[in-house]
């Protein structure tokens, strides 16, 4: 017989006492069998910088600390841990009321830290320290390789004049919260995820995809009907050819500034030749007067090819970076090891 | 004056309605004051398979599906949205009220897809649609990603004789839950990550941390501790000198079997020359009457140096892989595109 089970949840609970690989409860058994429970000092940091580079931003503090406070078993997750192992009951005791009393000393969020210098240290009784070690590693590695990731295509981003980076990372990062808060850390102006936007308070902004555009039987449809949706707009060229679309963009801007006052705030260029593209689109804009308008491309950018297109003369203002901002794309060392 | 801010939240919450790029609810809007909203159907398809390879192996379905099922709009993030952006009250009105009435047709959890074959085909309002793309995308992006790698390397391990391989990534792990749950859709046997076997029912394995023999004066006391723990345990070897270790790690195993009938199931072997110390590990268990003790090797392994070391004769019986395997090393595509 088949039965069709039920989906009843949102998406994985989390228990703090239980982000911890097996080996640390197991080793913590031992410890406590054979009565070695003494202060304990582990530093995490790195042996080398992340993207062949020589620093690293440190993020993910907050979420750190707040792991350590909610460190706890309760009694399902105690009964689980009697399930899959046979330890002594006076062991499973001992975790019930074990809470973290160590001391945690480490950088503020958004330092500079080089590799072999530690980002943490935690000195704690040795069972503690154990079963919390993963648990921050975990934190603080993801948040730091983000932040220094976002940090270097902010630097790229910011040759000769502030540029502003926007992170549009979530439909590839694998953790789109912790990535849209580290990148704002590491120096990114805002993120296109919703979410993130709601629980760290950070700004967000947006353009426009292809599926919008495409919407419309038009480019021009589709640019009048967002021109005359908002009051400060952005519109996407590159849906057909963006040297045809800049032309439609700008007659479109000058109509919808004189009869509604809405203002087009910048163009979006998302593939093809951004070198020329831009400064062919810029001169466009120069000439009917558009002059504030900026010009944003992304499209599978990192920082090598931000800088690449500035040093090439690119007439960008700002840039939008997902795929590699989200992933960490360029190191699999993800920055953090402990000891 | 400085404020310290109180820490509440123990992990940013999930929205569904706002796991979504800014961009979305701003099309949405386009559409609403249009009136076009015609059923819209768009593939989740791939246009080349990650790593290098041929095929992707499918995961995520469930978290994407759990994700539709729980979409909507609360009136606080409505709230929210009303705050940053001037969208007209009754847009947010019929946001409230949207769910997904769509259709989803999909491939299984574990299918095995090629390039440009569609995944999920989602057929819906444009609006309901658009809003859900992003969040589809990025629940099968991720979990498909990792299963993938996880076939991978479960192949490279099995060839000639089953070999398992055992998901070891909790703390090199962007998203550590939902690599779990992948990399056991992908073959691997078990997770070292306490909170995905209690989550998702997986097998928990685990060995033992240089910590923990560190935690003793003399390596051979680490072991007769481990021993007298377990009735079935595993010994690792390379803290020190793992062909010292190993005659150690015998004495221990024949007299624990002994005297308290603890078996010593598996030695690990983390690091060093993993062919040639596998094969001399072998020798002296096999002298010892120690045939059924399994030899277990981890340390930056993936598809490549696993196929590498079994070409090259290592006398490895199973293997635990952690980075490579929970960043889906060796891809930045992350498989999955929509259109």
């Amino acid at each position: 017989m088949n039965e069709v089970i039920a989906m009843h949840r949102r998406a994985p609970g989390f228990h703090p006492g239980l982000m911890t690989d097996m080996y640390h409860p197991d080793s913590a058994y031992v410890s406590w069998r054979t009565g070695h429970n003494g202060l304990t000092t582990f530093d995490l940091y790195t042996r080398t910088a992340p993207f062949g580079g020589a620093y690293l931003l440190v993020a993910g503090l907050e979420a750190a600390l707040e792991f350590v406070q909610a460190f706890r078993y309760t009694p399902e997750e105690l009964k689980f841990l009697a399930n899959i192992r046979d330890y002594d009951a006076a062991f499973l005791d001992e975790l019930a009321n074990l809470r973290f009393t160590g001391e945690i000393l480490a950088l503020p969020e958004g330092s500079i830290v080089f590799p072999n210098e530690p980002i943490m240290r935690i000195t704690a009784p040795f069972r503690e320290a154990l079963l919390i070690e993963a648990g921050l590693l975990q934190a603080i590695n993801l948040s730091t390789l983000i932040a220094t990731k976002a940090s270097r295509i902010v630097y790229a981003a910011e040759q000769g004049r502030p540029r502003r980076v926007a992170e549009f990372a979530f439909r590839r990062a694998q953790e789109p919260l912790t990535v849209a808060r580290a990148s704002y850390i590491g120096g990114c102006a805002s993120t296109s995820l919703l979410n993130a936007a709601y629980e760290f308070r950070l700004p967000a902004t947006g353009t426009v995809p292809h599926a919008l555009i495409e919407l419309f039987s038009t480019e021009e449809e589709a640019f009048e009907a967002i021109s005359a949706a908002y009051n400060r707009y952005t519109l996407l060229l590159d849906t057909y050819d963006p040297r045809n679309a800049i032309h439609t963009a700008i007659a479109v801007a000058l109509r919808s500034q004189e009869t509604l006052g809405h203002t087009l705030a910048a163009v979006r260029l998302d593939s093809g030749d951004l070198v020329a593209d831009s400064n062919y689109i810029r001169e466009q804009l120069d000439r009917a007067g558009l002059e504030n308008v900026r010009i944003l491309a992304s499209g599978d950018l990192d920082e090598w090819k931000i800088s690449e297109l500035l040093q090439a003369g690119a007439a960008i203002d700002s840039f939008g970076v997902g795929t590699t901002l989200g992933s960490g794309a360029g190191s699999i060392e993800q920055g953090v090891s402990g000891t």
